[in-house]
């Protein structure tokens, strides 16, 4: 695409006051395109930015988005393009494609507001897509954004997994030591690697903003579910253990150390990185 | 302590074809010991080894440490060490308790045996202690061992955390993405650096031997307890998720990041620099 199409293009904003908002509107303005933006305090209100923009990007928090989208359906510019930004997609999608006469893709970048956008992924996945689609594909390649094609459906159960079971694994462990009454400090001058790689681990999302991490667990299926299946694997596990029966914990481990078997070469030279990281 | 005192000491590591037996084993030759070994296919037996020897090392999987301390109690020499270097200490200590006219202390090296022992924690649970305790103290120390202190409960409750709910919780995540089938290295190729440190986490220790993560699991009486907590606390968690209840799922997050405060900061720096060393 050349600067002349784009400046043609009017960007619209939803949030666009917020870092994850407004490093997308700063990288488009930067790229030569007309960008407004609406949030909480502006003058322009949402309702105005949807029907004037060729490009309507939502950049709003989870819990904020289905009313948002459903406050801005009405108004949405025909033969406009309609997308956002959040970490879930089959809610947003589905709300999004009552908008008719227009284009919808759900999008989501795989990276926080601190680190550009420079060769990060972003997962898009197509639902409704025409000449704005590939108008705004083009501008995100310009931007250095690396694009991932994936259903709505898969995108939510790979991000069960890799946002929603990894931090549930995290917040269960931390929420045990913390009702344990553990010494962290103590239990650092002690610990071995493995413990204090998990134990950062855990700090790091605990450091993190409550809200975000309660929209990823509860407003993806998949990472409802997920939640359950490592409820009963952990209560599996610890039945095995209370009755002193290694013969099915074992069991228990093989199979998973079979079906790791394609990683474990990686896993000991990514660890041995991390621990001589860690102990410098 | 001088070599002429170590040349009159007679060692006897009981496993020392083990690794972590032949590591001690080599150590202690090279400082000028005496070192007589017994493991499954010598010429001197346990028994033998017991009642010849000035320290007495037991170095054997857990699950042989019972059997071995009984078969030796009524063979060891008066006025020797009696010690081991099993990753639990109660059951252990109170076994080698029943040894009468000996020394008795508990130990565990709180390291592999592939690292060397220079600067390594060593942690030591005193029981019956004399002149050969401190000779024994004394060459550890020679080897740039560093020693713990610690009761053989404290120890105990430590281990129950740092080894065995780091390792519960690695195995319940490893297990779970194995019940679901979750396609791996698709899971790499769209990752968040939080994940991937996980699944490598966990990769590395599906990959050790299963009968010690076992033993670590089920020999140790706290570790048995806290499995029992993680369970609770990932089905408060989970069923607040499933309930769709924010506002409990946020109240437990925010417990916890204010019982994590105390290393949030240190967890973002390491947790980053963990970062930057997969991603080389």
């Amino acid at each position: 695409m050349d600067t002349k199409s784009n400046e043609k293009l009017i960007i619209g904003v939803i949030g666009g006051k917020g870092a994850m908002g407004k490093l997308f509107a700063d990288a488009f303005t930067d790229l030569g395109c007309k960008v407004i933006i609406s949030d909480i305090d502006t003058e322009i209100t949402n309702k105005e930015l949807a029907s004037n923009s060729d490009i309507i990007i939502i950049s709003v928090p989870i819990r904020k988005t289905r009313e948002v989208i459903r406050e801005i359906v009405p108004f949405v510019k025909k033969g406009s393009l309609l997308t956002d930004l959040t970490s879930v997609k089959e809610m947003p999608v589905e709300e999004m494609t009552k908008a008719k006469d227009c284009e919808v893709v759900g999008g989501h970048p795989l990276f926080g507001p601190s680190v550009g956008l420079k060769n990060q992924n972003f997962i898009i996945c197509k639902e409704r897509t025409g000449e704005i689609y590939k108008e705004y594909i083009s501008l995100l390649e310009r931007l250095g954004i690396k694009i991932i094609y994936m259903s709505v459906a898969e995108h939510d159960m790979q991000m069960g997994v890799i946002q929603g079971l990894t931090h549930f694994s995290n917040i269960t462990l931390g929420n045990t030591l913390q009702n344990i009454g553990y010494d962290i400090e103590k239990g650092e001058s002690i610990s071995s690697p493995v413990y204090l790689m998990r134990l950062y681990g855990v700090g790091r999302i605990l450091d993190q903003d409550p809200e975000l991490y309660s929209d990823i667990q509860i407003e993806n299926k998949y990472a409802r579910e997920l939640a359950k299946k490592y409820v009963e694997s952990s209560k599996q596990i610890c039945d095995a253990v209370n009755a002193k029966d290694k013969e099915s914990f074992e069991k228990i481990f093989n199979k998973s150390k079979d079906y790791f078997k394609k990683i474990n070469k990686k896993s000991m030279k990514k660890t041995d990185d991390m621990i001589k990281a860690i102990n410098n």
